[in-house]
């Protein structure tokens, strides 16, 4: 009979989660994740061969689980259209200009540090851009539809500038978390649709 | 007398600086900078009183002074206008294209690792955003005079747009390094301003 688990495999999951979210994925050692976790080193890489790495996938994939459809809200409904991308760019400013908000997002501090050479990550984080602008490509082709932008706007073309423009939005809102400027890069994001 | 200086103060700051382009600054230890700089320990400390974080402080500003206006190119001249807003994308998109350009902006990068907990670190980065701001203001001011653009753009505000692209781009760059998107999201930026 196996031994029962000491632990409980989705609040290790998260414990991990927060802090490569905290400090990223070098500057966590498994010494870190030890702490983080209150689960000793052998039990951590028995629960999750492949050890650091490992937990860091696990904590990517949990955070595009858990995390990403609070984010997202409304934008995945399928009658989504301008007002939940501006409800969604909203709630990006808001949450940087808050004070839990300034570690910014996993994914987006991912792209960053790991997707140059990390390819796994990257496939993350690649698959969250393209949920994102799928949700995007969506609710612009609701907003041609019910007249609310340009008929002749690339609906396509325009989402991949939107996600681009979210992740720039959370690069800037980093370094310089000022409201007037963060509303002035949405407004304009919106003139530019109208 | 003084001895004389052991070292050459402008090639250890290069190369702690390519250290922190490359790896981060929490990755980054002081075994790391001397193995870096072959510089020993106490006359790293010396030479930088404050240790790393001065390193560190001292590589983003010459990164500023050395490889920024490089990128900038002729966006920092006084006759700029649209082609050379264009001309800094396309070198952008050329620099995530190529191996030797996925490291990405030291500055981005530390926007998004350190700003939102190192003050100096993020004066640093917020200067440079401001320095983009008015180059691409001043482009787009340009522009509206020659007739390239609409004659009601929002100079200012779309320069922080396109600030805002800029970092986005790099982030959507590194995580996918595709040519078409990378592209669709540059020309969707231009379709935006005419």
């Amino acid at each position: 009979m196996p031994r029962p688990r000491e632990f409980e495999p989705d609040a290790v999951l998260n414990a991990a989660m927060l802090r490569f979210w905290e400090r990223g994925y070098r500057a966590t050692s498994i010494e870190d994740l030890v702490t983080a976790t209150g689960v000793k080193p052998g039990s951590l890489y028995s629960a999750f061969p492949g050890g650091k790495h490992a937990l860091f996938l696990k904590s990517l994939e949990r955070y595009s689980k858990l995390v990403v459809p609070e984010k997202l809200g409304e934008l995945e409904a399928s009658g989504a259209s301008v007002a939940e991308i501006r409800g969604y760019f909203d709630g990006l400013v808001r949450d940087l200009l808050s004070p839990e908000g300034r570690q910014g997002c996993l994914l987006v501090n991912t792209a960053i540090e790991r997707a140059a050479e990390d390819d796994e990550a990257a496939a993350v984080v690649r698959g969250h851009m393209a949920r994102l602008e799928r949700c995007m490509t969506h609710a612009l082709e609701n907003a041609v539809r019910r007249g609310q932008v340009r008929a002749s706007l690339d609906c396509a073309g325009s989402a991949r500038l939107l996600v681009a423009t979210c992740q720039g939005l959370m690069v800037v809102g980093k370094a310089n978390p000022d409201e007037a400027l963060l509303r002035a890069i949405v407004d304009n994001a919106f003139t530019a649709l109208a």
